[in-house]
């Protein structure tokens, strides 16, 4: 066993890249010891390798919720420190990984498992993991605290993301906690009842949320250029 | 009931104010709606009051762990705001407020209770606030994620922070999970048996401890003279 646990068979902990205020998640059996990291930040990865040695975890999983244009994901330095860990993506990413999850497979480390629900419309391989038996969800870029992801770049698309959001996680029970890939507000975790309610975007029609997105007027993502040719290969580029 | 809830009576978010690296904790009894908050921060305030009112709960205390050097305190701001909520601070913080708490004194909210216990040594007033039925402990700076809050200014003194934790905090079932006020390593908690077993300071002997607080040679804190003094009255300086 972990020297923690929380009595419910689950070790969980949110972890916080304040440069791009990026949240990565690490997930363990507590019965196995076997863990998985959610879009871990390779900046962090120093960190995430002290913390699951001194939890006394075993990393098998490397998962990314998207092919991020934000930061280079750490997957790819965290499994050539720790050769048991497999990098995980989306079969739509067009990325490289070990694991490529199709919509609704299943991911198992130990006893635990996670549901792939396919959640495009940010990116073609956006996935929002689910785990029933605790009523979690991780959604990426899909659905944030009272935000959503952007999609004026790489594949986004404003219908997409609208349809993905309101079939694939506003029909999740409404107390199961969502956890995004980011916040730039302070907030660390939503529920479905509230984004489905309050999210100033999605609780909107498809037409209005439509009009919303395509007005926003981002600037130019300041890390796209480098980060999305990295994760495309889980953050390792072959010299 | 509040919009969201996990079954278990508590709603709990832990909230993060990014220019100082501070958390602050809402938490409220999902039967009767009643609602604190500990280390609220005056620049989140409009944040915080919003999610107050979205979620549906009514904020009855907010807590101060101990008078902050590094920001002033929402407590006085959410007051004016909010005219049911009243500040809480230790009996030896030398602040002022509309509740004093001691050493071990309770609070309720609703049908939640926090346990108070004296936990010295960065401030005189520094209180930890421990829920027993979730397993739960909020420490304020007496101990935060393989760290611990300084002891070279206000009231602080090492021999005294180490007798504190080691005897208020260290003395609580290894599985309870501790939320510090502060982390500038994106990590989110830690747990009792952990910081017993990894902290590099706290886990070491009482000599050694007083040795590396002695010697951390740090600089003056950037906003100590104009937090301390506002945080003695809850945040707001009468003109």
């Amino acid at each position: 066993m972990p020297i923690t646990s929380n009595g419910n068979g689950l070790l969980f902990r949110q972890l916080f890249h304040k440069d791009t205020s990026t949240y990565t998640y690490l997930l363990a059996c507590t019965k196995t010891n076997e863990a998985i990291l959610i879009d871990p930040v390779i900046d962090c990865v120093e960190r995430d390798l002290k913390l699951i040695k001194e939890l006394d975890v075993k990393l098998v999983y490397g998962l990314n919720t998207h092919v991020h244009a934000d930061h280079i994901t750490g997957t790819g330095k965290l499994k050539q420190a720790l050769p048991c860990c497999k990098s995980v993506l989306s079969d739509k990413s067009g990325g490289k990984a070990d694991v490529y999850l199709g919509h609704m497979d299943s991911l198992k480390f130990g006893n635990q498992t996670l549901e792939a629900r396919a959640t495009p419309g940010h990116t073609n391989g956006c996935t929002t993991y689910v785990m029933h038996e605790h009523s979690l969800a991780f959604t990426g870029d899909a659905l944030m605290v009272r935000a959503c992801g952007r999609t004026d770049f790489q594949q986004g698309d404003p219908s997409t993301l609208y349809e993905s959001v309101h079939k694939q996680i506003f029909t999740l029970p409404p107390h199961y906690r969502i956890f995004p890939a980011h916040d730039y507000k302070g907030f660390s975790e939503t529920s479905v009842a509230e984004e489905m309610k309050y999210n100033p975007r999605l609780s909107k029609s498809k037409d209005e949320f439509i009009n919303i997105m395509e007005n926003l007027n981002l600037p130019y993502p300041k890390r796209i250029d480098a980060s999305v040719p990295a994760n495309l290969v889980c953050g390792i580029i072959d010299e």
